[in-house]
């Protein structure tokens, strides 16, 4: 890096413009991934690498305090399992990469690595549930997973390998399952918008829409800055075609066998590629503090005469508050002026820097400035720890509250074919709109301008219903979300 | 389980007598871990993944403490990847899972699984490696690897898919790189001492025992029961040989151009089969508390007539537990008796066991009785915390000390052939004795006993060296420890 010149290490692409170019632009020179030597792969970095764990971290640590287990389960599974998922789920049709041979021989049968795991997990789920004692069962994974689908690489968004967690649950009733179901899409909503800052919709899929063998498909749905929705989070309640298909049964308290019902549920790293796409901009990467690998960088600013001084200082405000648990790094470098540093940190997305020069040490100050707006207050050194987590939580506010704003005015509402096909031409965005329910009212609109029914509201109280489908003018069963997606 | 009687549940196997057999039911019954339907791989239930996730959390901790970064790197590496190693790295020739399949079409290029990612890493090094500023670069990825070696499985010990940590680093010259190499290691042998309790010896592999490619290859090894050794973990000082290969240059202050050292090191679930065969005993698991998914039991012991008294007892003492960090489950079931729990958690290896029945309620009093060795003891219960957690502190030490004594009983010296044969022979253990330095002088043993060099210490002043090869007679050069391994 200490030989390119600042023009190269900063962002050249437009993200209003140029979302795609700018997004690969970010993600290598923000330091996050490289792409790795095979098409559909990618490396990923330290620093894009610590926000997944803290990510992690969190959801990792709501899945347990809600009773979930965590385990793994072997990363092949044979052609067989899979074909018996096939057999049962209608529209099973799985890319996967295959093993053939092992060492200098060629197997048996073909292994796959795992594109999901119900079929190796589902027998396993079998054999320990035997009595009602043994329900519920909460197991999760975090796991890489492959599917080999052929499309260009986006890092985080589109790669043939990546990383997930998946749960896989049995209950003794479809309401226990169901509350499981909720439980989960809750956890992944409070994820989004607690850590990632950013508020998602939530709802279900329609039925042609859902997990191939499931009951009901919800979804965590996430706008991006060039209107289109991704799919953030699933969680699915399977009913019990599983537990059918895998015999996973219990003896209830009368000593009869009873069919189980299951639900499945993941969280990729997807949820990292919508994070860097909302929230950053031209500049480079903008994180809030809650994920950020530095929340806080101090940029001493000093001449010949005074650098001890001032170096002092800083060195004292940045024990300060890593004694408090703010992650902060004094950029202390002595062959790199402070605009260069400050140019480095904002792509590096930083959410507050301290500058600290000789104004600030003589009245006993320090410099805040927010890396979202810019946004520059003076504050005094008494107090710093309070003074900076207050400042953190004001930059996490800001973002939320950019992408609360952007999301509201990114829901339209319409009433006809041509008005939906208008509005997302023109807006993008979510369209919502009655619907009568049925597939093919979808279709007209996939076809003109590729974009989706990306979700029903779950609670139809809340929403009310127009009484037409926009499409097809029958009576309306529902309130349909249109978007294109990613 | 609940259908079954005590005697299925328990262990039937005898440790001293059926080793391999015993360790088998003890895995499974425990709920550790089960087989898979593909020969070589195994499911880890959640029993055991908690253990793993408490073992990954200390050594994680002490990587970041000391400067490793997480990344994640593909878990596929092209053909022409491994083969560039194999080219520069002599006796490289892992035995892989290879994809050759992706979807519906065959790969212009096989990929293999990874047996371990130094190829894959390496490249990348490179490039992030530009000045003597971006060193050391320290990158560590947890993940699973897979090694299609055709050998019984033997859960956590010995299967084809594996998970482990692996570590890889680049320095600016062989002292920093030697040095990385020694923090590792000390911490693999911190993990054993401190969490597992398990006191370890630590060395380096003879020559011709080394990692390919590596400068040094430094090893903790372990003594298990049934008198073998277990490589525990290995840490690698690399030399200059990946560097040369993979181009991992820098320019130093000077504007020189030079070659990095690098080092690799990995912790492997073995570390889990270790802990689970030292400590367990023909009741069943036995676990230091540092790693016990469940740390104290309690038991309640009721009559009808007492029954609501003892539980709200029981549960206070719960509650003080739990809310002080304490590990804590009370097993309040109704359709088992005490006899029968403390069957169930002595096979699932909780430390310390509180009973609490009439007495202990009246007297204000708790019974603890520990694991390894059934010693009971009936203490206040004011300062119920303290009081427990000295307890789990002398189980760790009693565990530690009998791991101690048996390590120390089974290092013995021999001077010649045929007493390296009939002691390793007759006792098992570590036999140390003067060695030359020659391979060939390994091959005798090796053949007639299947025993091999598994370390030499690091440090020669600390172990004086015999004067003579206790094989070939020569000058020795080294002391050599012999075992039979895993």
């Amino acid at each position: 890096m200490s030989d390119e010149s600042d023009q190269e290490l900063g962002i050249t692409r437009s993200k209003e413009y140029e979302t795609g170019e700018w997004y690969a632009e970010l993600v290598q020179k923000a330091e996050l991934a490289d792409y790795a030597p095979m098409g559909g792969f990618i490396v990923t970095r330290p620093r894009g690498y610590s926000i997944w764990e803290r990510m992690q971290s969190s959801l990792d640590g709501w899945f347990k305090d809600t009773g979930v287990q965590n385990a793994y389960f072997p990363m092949f599974i044979p052609e067989g399992f899979l074909e018996r998922e096939k057999d049962i789920v209608e529209g099973f049709d799985p890319e996967v990469a295959w093993v053939t041979e092992g060492g200098y021989d060629e197997l048996e049968e073909r292994l796959a690595v795992r594109p999901t795991s119900e079929s190796i997990i589902a027998p396993f789920m079998s054999q320990w549930t035997r009595s009602h004692r043994d329900l519920p069962l909460r197991l999760n994974q975090w796991c890489s997973v492959v599917r080999w689908e052929a499309t260009e690489t986006k890092p985080f968004f589109r790669t043939k390998e990546f990383l997930w967690q998946e749960g896989h649950t049995a209950h003794a009733d479809s309401e226990d399952a169901w509350d499981e179901t909720m439980t989960r899409l809750d956890q992944y909503r409070r994820l989004y918008e607690d850590v990632l800052a950013i508020p998602p919709l939530t709802g279900r899929k329609p039925p042609h829409d859902k997990f191939p063998g499931a009951h009901t498909t919800t979804t965590v749905e996430a706008l991006m800055p060039d209107g289109k929705s991704v799919q953030g989070a699933t969680s699915h309640y399977l009913g019990t075609s599983f537990a059918d298909a895998f015999d996973i049964t219990y003896v209830d308290e009368g000593e009869n066998e009873q069919i189980a019902h299951t639900t499945s549920w993941g969280l990729s790293w997807r949820a990292m590629g919508a994070l860097f796409m909302t929230h950053s901009d031209d500049q480079g990467l903008v994180l809030p503090p809650t994920v950020a690998p530095e929340q806080v960088v101090i940029v001493p600013i000093w001449q010949d005469e005074n650098k001890n001084d001032i170096l002092e200082y800083a060195v004292e405000i940045e024990t300060e508050l890593a004694d408090a648990g703010v992650r902060v790094h004094l950029d202390d470098r002595e062959n790199r002026n402070p605009g260069f540093k400050y140019n480095e940190w904002e792509l590096k997305g930083v959410p507050v820097r301290i500058e600290i020069g000789p104004n600030e040490r003589e009245e006993n100050e320090i410099t805040l400035v927010h890396r979202p707006d810019g946004e520059t207050e003076t504050e005094q050194r008494a107090g710093a720890v309070e003074t900076v987590e207050s400042h953190l939580e004001t930059v996490f506010a800001k973002l939320y509250a950019s992408a609360e704003t952007t999301l509201q005015g990114e829901i339209r509402e319409a009433t006809s074919r041509d008005e939906i096909l208008g509005t997302i031409g023109q807006h993008g965005g979510y369209v919502k709109c009655g619907w009568c329910g049925n597939e093919g009212c979808e279709d007209p609109i996939k076809e003109a301008i590729a974009a989706e029914i990306v979700m029903v509201p779950l609670d139809r109280d809340e929403d009310p219903i127009q009484e037409e489908c926009a499409i097809c003018g029958e009576a309306a069963e529902e309130t349909a979300y249109f978007a294109k997606t990613y």
